[in-house]
């Protein structure tokens, strides 16, 4: 049985309550419940973890590499604007990341436009919503199945 | 029965010949034919075009939206990297498009990693190969469904 | 009789269609009818020509340097910002060239405030809708004049 | 009666004596006599002011937006390019105002490129000699006809 | 009774024992103090909370955002210049912020001359000593009161 | 009795005329008679002075140097942005200056982010309304209790 | 028998007629013949090709690569400074390109000293006039003899 | 007998009072008291002026174009730094200016490394106390002299 | 007997696993175990810290300016981009802090290229592997006998 | 008899033991007799000189503008991208200079795309390796040919 | 007797000979008589040298920090945009350094605006032709008595 | 025996002379005497050299590549900042190479923060004075028996 870890990285758990006109109305857990949901019905567990540290999201994506996990879906909020940090830590481990972000952030603020982290990331998804994480998922899915 | 546009731009006529290392060994003809085949299984129409010309790109954009075209999915290859003549097409006409790349362009040179397209496309997804192009289909499947 | 050239590119064919807000709800025939009548009342013969192919912008350029246009009233659409071919066509031929803008473009995104065509161009009329183009037919026809 | 505001910056009551080749040969004072007469066949009072005085200028921006005044032909010489005190008071002030300059300003120094005034305007006349005032009393005259 | 939260970030603990020249000689717990005393005089109960963690802030102002908090007072030290996540968490609440500067920052070091905040702050204030955080209070139970 | 001087830049006497969702509906003179009733309640007379013109600005700030002013609250507006010659005037001379800005700068324009005076300047209140020149009060009459 | 192919950009074949000041006397047609003959004494077969479309010239370059050629000399014109497509082209075949550049393109303007293709090209030869196309070939036919 | 114009810029009034680390402890009263006794030596009238505003500056520098002034030594205080309205002043008259700065802006603040005068300007004496402004004097006398 | 601090930022816990090209093949235990090592032959404790956490960095560095500790070797990580929130904790603290980086920074990424701590540190030891660490221990045990 | 001088610039002493993958295996002392017999069958005398000294390459320029030559092949080395004193030599002399380089310098570093000399000279042969001198050679016996 | 060393560096050995249109007629050995017997007049030793090695002046400036010399009158050429080398060794030594410049740097290409030494040297004389280098003579002598 | 190479650039003959507050009061021979003694101590021979001549630092690291030296300590000085012929040159040798510096140049002018050599060396030692050169020695002496 395959596993996967969604990643929510700073001000994600007020999803639903911030700005819903760029995040949409619908809350955290329920995205989390409609992953785990989604999880199941291709026999894989995806475990859910948010954070506003950035310490605590660098540490569990050191903990996914040695756990078994087998690919990250990652929001990382504003820290992928600047965090060299997070961005090392996933070009140090074997685990294949794909960056998502909810609003299309091409279309908003200059400092949005770029993402520190992308680089080391193996894609990125954006501009799509709920549904972003939901196609990162189908990805790795199938990017494990391509390994397997 | 939906309506579904596969546009690709400039030198993705090479795909399977050109830096296989970066975009892998399939072909432009192999990836329309799954394109295809995977819009025969939703009961979705996917034509496809591919142009090395601007203009045509342009011609192609402004026809989807007068031809009941549901949703587009676009690798402008390399114009995504000064071509704002696409950037007003893609504003200008009413169909969402959702932005392709193959490879990780947040991973090679500096003038990758920035698209003149994307504030004025719907989303993006970037470094997912083929894979990019499905998932792409489905978000559109998804919306069209969101608003039908 | 003088000889006019009315020269439109691309994107600007979806006038009327495409962000009335921006650009007006009149359309590119209108536009085009009203300056040929324009003309008329001038004794002047005004050709028309749009396109959303660089290419084909340029040759039109080079053929109104051959077939006795005496001036020639340019919205470049997007080129403006960075069709330096179009910049070496202006500046390689002898028909003076007055650039349009519909709409007040430094008013608009970064991207829009600088013209690479401008230098090379006779003049610049901009942000005076399509009141700009009828200004600009004044000025060469006096132009003309000023050199008949 | 219709009311026009012709509103000239630091340097341009030397017209006609500074770098003719630049600025053609004609006087301040002519261009003055020609407005005037060209509003009284237009049925419109044209009144004229040049300063040195950034702070005049403003003073009379100001005062324009007081006095009935419908529209203003405004070439703000080199405060163009760095006087955002002017561009608010153009912004803070009801009616239009047109920014008008002699020369290409694109075809000279850098920093010419550049106005900080043009995103608070109406529109802009460049290159065209002292005819882009006469174009911009068009402008403005049709405009208020729209209005009215 | 209203509420107000004094927020204090890195390295703001080290109040009194830090360049003293550039921060005074008083300690943050006197600044704590201070405040508290003041809010009783106006019947406003002043809490305080100082971290060197980002996140901990960032959950401190979500915190806010719940449990009634009329408005926070708050000194991000120098993750104003690069925290985008407190940025976000700041514009994700509804309570208002005034971003207190001890020092005046435009006169030292260029890379403090920047708030990444500030854009989603209510207001700034800055180099007025900690005489800055009583009139942030000042602004704070004012602005409350044309709420109320 | 002490002395503090209101000074206020181009543009400020349009307020509550200009652009009331930035500035508010206040005018210029009901600002000026609030503070010298304040002034009054504290013992200290408050002169007002606005002008559109830098050298004015410049000669009562060289002016409040000779005579007994202990304070000066600056709003500099546009001139903030570029007037270095503002900027020696206020570093030239030994009354402290507060500068202060009604909207929140940092909110607005990208030119708007930058103060050329505020390294010269005691401190900066910024986005507070007219309440930050009543702070300002406070900030200067504090600071005068201080010294003497 | 060998096969080179000389590619010409937009605008040169205004050659002889566009800024002879810069570009010399001598047309396009001119130097295609001379080429061919030059072609003809080394038994090497010269195709020639002048296109103002940035399509046309990718198709091109395309082609080369399955007929046969063994070298292009190729003068992008100006979309040598933006066409990272044409960049993408010569990347993505394996005929070796050396860009030629009538002019000395490092003494005019500064937008002129960037070439977006030079890093894919195999060599650059700049501002030796007609001369230039000839070197190429020489190096051309020479590097295909040590490859022979 | 010859004329020479004494120009000072803003806040040069307050020589002698301000920072006289920087600029010195002598008065521009001396100064001036000083050239024109220099003046008188070499059978020269030395005037003098003295503004912070400025369009004074400008209009002085116009007059001088008028009254038979043969030089023009020009000290503009912080204008030097971004005032293009007394650089074109500067360009537009035919008087010979140098440019004269009292402490050497080289080594002091970024903004004072650029003067946006000087390229119109003869030449330029910085960091030499008011030695500069007699040396200025000397030039100009001398160059008159090659002239004459 | 002496004091030392050993202090790791992000992502060397995983030294030996991550990236060995760059970082080696010894582990973050074997160089705390031979750091402690060379302490105990000069009769100095050398006390290690790993985090990925800013804020535990911080707090730490507070806490070596309390404890006695008498110099500090600190691999910031990522950090040492963009944290200024460290810098300011080593300006803020007494005991001298010498940065170490294993790998030769400025023959990596740009953005590696650039310390925002090292202003504020003693002095920087770059791309000597873990000798780099050694070495620095011996600057601090030297620098403290030349103070003691 | 023609003089032709080719003049090497800092560390091509090092040809051939210095990174042959970039630079090839041949040394500087084949390239000069190579060079020198090329002259020999066109009646030219091509002398040779290294320096790595920045002094001695400006002397022998000066010296080839009295001694007869007739046309400089220069290689500048990494001079080509500061020594703006080499440039003024270049620029300060009749004698014509095509500056050659062996690698594609624009496939390389960043600071190796600009040549600070190139405006200076009459070409450039960039990425031909050895080939480059020769071509040189042959344009410069060219163009002496077309003054003869 | 005084002691005062004329220093030229790379380039100005052609003077007369060099762009006469920029640099004048005269020769480099007419300016050092010239300078000698101006020296002569005054009791002053003034000695020369000139090079076009950056080395060599270097070892001049320190030399004469040794011998006695009072001040040094010092036109770099080009170094002066580039050799901070030559300008440490302006800030190594004691003697007053005063920066000439025949031409008026700042009316040519943007790199020469730039100078690195200035911020070193005690002044700097630009665009006075020959009679900069006797104004810094006058300068040197004038400091020296003021000392003395 | 081993063989280490001391090498120091320009103004570094100026210690003990030269601000000492940046540099200390030792002088070179002090710095050359005790390096050699520590080589001494180790068994290896410390040959020093010092010069000004940016040529004849690149002479003698070519040197060191043919005779026999295994490492070099390296000031290069200012040079460190633009000299891309001496980074060349630290390329193109095998002999490792660390790069030294008194003074901590992250904590000065901007233009000493960047290093165009270090991207060539091995490593860099900078801000500890003196002792940086001898910790570089120690480096060299360990890397040569991890080698040996």
């Amino acid at each position: 049985m395959g596993k996967i870890l969604l990643l929510n990285g700073p001000n994600l758990n007020l999803l639903g309550k911030r700005e819903p006109g760029v995040y949409g109305n619908e809350t955290l857990d329920r995205l989390e419940q409609d992953m785990k949901a989604l999880g199941t019905s291709y026999e894989t567990e995806v475990s859910c973890f948010q954070s506003n540290h950035e310490g605590e999201l660098i540490d569990k994506l050191h903990l996914a590499n040695e756990d078994g996990t087998q690919g990250i879906i990652f929001n990382p909020g504003a820290f992928t604007h600047y965090s060299y940090a997070i961005r090392d830590a996933v070009a140090g481990i074997q685990v294949p990341v794909i960056e998502v972000h909810i609003s299309n952030v091409h279309a908003r603020e200059e400092f949005r436009h770029t993402s520190v982290i992308a680089p080391a990331a193996m894609g990125q998804i954006v501009g799509l919503g709920f549904k972003g994480y939901e196609l990162a998922f189908y990805a790795l899915v199938d990017f494990e199945k391509g390994r397997g």
